[in-house]
């Protein structure tokens, strides 16, 4: 079907793999069968396939959760509503050649990209040699563009043979939403993700409410409700909400053995405001901006405006 | 538990697996681990365990349109409502031995048969020594029989060891719907495959409507729109709908960033009629067949009657 | 990120792995990849992770329906509600060292662990640099725990250095359903699990039914059918119930080609009596307990109340 696998032993022996292409369907194994079939003794890793369809938002936020905990090799990232367009399909190398991640450069992979230290270089993926041939259709990059290139960059093939190179800083930024400290101490957040379980995540580093009491108000649209800071989510009583540092460093609001995001009505992207309750033990120190995974993030623009702001996260 | 594994390397190193098991429940990893039991070196790839419970014609399509792009080895497909009656455990020899396909000998596995170049041997499961006891117990052939065959037929156990010889043309053949070129020039035409991202393939090859305007008439029970064609999802104008060259090569109603099955009330089976608006350039040339992937079906049986009928794609 | 793989060949090269996850989020990716971090040569096969949330009963059922098809090596299995809790991770060993399972102590593992032969050894994890930090947050014991334990028991790591010994018989044990023989010969059952199909899996061995004649009472709260005994789901006339032994041993609710339990109205954890219709065959043995898998279970506690009772599979 395509090229003939590498005689040596491969570069990388590890690819990581997220999409928006669900399980219903078999375009997740057909992208496996692809890669086994260029490079056979690479082996891939499932991230998450769930992502909702065409979400590069969510997408690029999954991948830089797990960014952290991935093997150096090569990451595969597709949600991209913009298939067959002008959108430009990219392979971006990071660490000098530690890892490399390819996807459409409409912005998923840039928050990863951005944790990991930055792009070291970049190609255009196009060079149809390196690809598989769709005669007729441009809607499945996955299979055709991306796993071929991920395959062959882990058989050693060099990045600037897979396509032409780009300017790093000429790849579409992705953007992040920075928590804001309010004038009279709060902290206007945003829920960046509802895991499985109901949990809130937002952009809150618990440093920003360092010195808050134990209890904090938490409050959306149409409601209102007193948080207390705990450390499991059995600590929670029942019908309370807690405030949990969550697994990735970030605050999250959490019920115990019930869905959080459901008890408060809770979606991705709404807004939170959190108060110190009691108003006695606020934290007015620097402003500390959300932190994905470890690495710290650059500081928020001087200056952000009345709501929450995005920005980029390589900026 | 199962027969040791032997000494030599294997003679396949890759097992592509589907069914209709879901991931509920242990099915799927229960059969990794069968495998692995017998044949520790092989991998096996998922291709999808959604197909609808006992969709035979669903698995079929799923698998056909997979099969150009899976590895050489062995294949395990079940989806087998007749699980533990007379219908016949098989596995099927392809490429004078390139491949194999384990399954029911329900009509699942012959469209992908058909698609590389149809049977060159096949056998009936019936050697015990060669599958897992399940004393009092029928029901789960997957584990008990196919995947310890495939195993074995990795480990370089000779297919006619592990059942009886059966001539391949008493296998239960597979049923594609064929579409229909109409006296009038109209397409009459079903739809095989609703996807995660409600996209509705049609058995309806591009070169059937070859000359044809950009704009198509399709019309279903109670509905009717034109759909422009398009290349990529993004062309399509919000609100409206495409007629897309999708990644298998067949034609597809498509909306972008939203389902053209929810938008349309389509399902899987349901008819469509395509019609050239303003029917200048319909083209009126031979009719020609639904093609699965991209090897070039049979012609349609002539004098095909009124309905859209159905064919063997082995015939 | 971790400690760096071991030069030699590991000591297990398969972890088995089951949680309630889901595949909604990068979880399951995730802990993959700390395990390909730790332990490159290792394969992890999934048995399920759609175990309903914090079901711990649910989990332990399903890791002892597929305890005895799991190749020798390492379990990691993560149910865990009192995540952040005193409730403490534990390593078990089995079978003098033939295989370990890695989980939370709170009971998921005593079914398979009765079902293996029992604890031969077991440890509370509590050495760190045998752990990933996570700093502020310990709500991801999958990850920072449990998967860089089995990645280590792998690598042949011995039992003894990864944690504190524990008797085995401290540990929280799994209780599972019994039914009961009543003195009218009926069978008191419990729902132990609907699957995918909808099929409704009793506590009831063949053997306590021995005898009885082929049209058996079932009845629940609110419902009464006689289902028939088959051995395929194809003998079920349409809209009648069969009775039939799955594939793990154990009599189940069936239809054809829909969901019993769906039909029945039947959830896990229903009770439903089964009695002998036409009262003639009634097999009045010995009360026969529970089978999970193909190991005889300990007898029922003489003198069985009232009700179903539940019994510890390791006493």
């Amino acid at each position: 079907m395509v090229a003939p696998p590498p005689v040596g032993p491969p570069r990388f022996e590890t690819i990581s793999f997220l999409s928006d292409y669900g399980h219903a369907d078999e375009f997740v194994g057909v992208v496996h069968s692809v890669i086994r079939s260029i490079a056979p003794a690479v082996r891939v890793l499932d991230i998450t396939h769930a992502i909702e369809p065409y979400n590069v938002r969510a997408g690029g936020l999954a991948l830089a959760r797990a960014a952290q905990y991935l093997v150096p090799g090569v990451v595969v990232a597709v949600v991209d509503p913009g298939v067959g367009t002008a959108r430009r399909p990219i392979a971006i190398e990071v660490g000098g050649g530690q890892s490399y991640l390819v996807g459409p450069d409409n912005g998923l992979l840039a928050p990863a990209v951005a944790l990991v230290g930055g792009a070291t270089d970049a190609v255009v993926l196009d060079r149809p040699e390196f690809q598989l041939e769709s005669p007729g259709s441009t809607t499945f990059d996955g299979r055709d563009v991306f796993a071929p290139v991920a395959a062959h960059l882990c058989n050693g093939v060099p990045l600037r043979r897979l396509g032409t190179p780009v300017d790093p800083v000429q790849l579409l930024p992705g953007l992040l939403p920075v928590s804001e400290q309010m004038p009279d101490g709060a902290v206007r957040a945003e829920v960046l993700w509802v895991d499985r379980f109901g949990n809130a995540q937002l952009n809150v580093d618990p440093d920003q409410i360092a010195g808050w009491p134990d209890a904090v108000r938490a409050e959306g649209t149409g409601w209102s409700r007193v948080a207390s800071r705990v450390t499991s989510f059995a600590q929670v009583p029942t019908g309370s909400v807690g405030l949990l540092v969550d697994s990735y460093g970030l605050l999250s609001l959490v019920t115990d053995r019930s869905s959080a995001a459901t008890d408060l009505g809770l979606g991705e992207g709404e807004q939170v405001l959190l108060t110190p309750v009691e108003g006695g033990g606020a934290a007015r120190g620097a402003t500390v901006n959300v932190t994905l995974g470890r690495k710290a993030q650059p500081p928020s623009p001087p200056g952000a405006a009345d709501g929450p702001t995005t920005t980029n996260p390589e900026s």
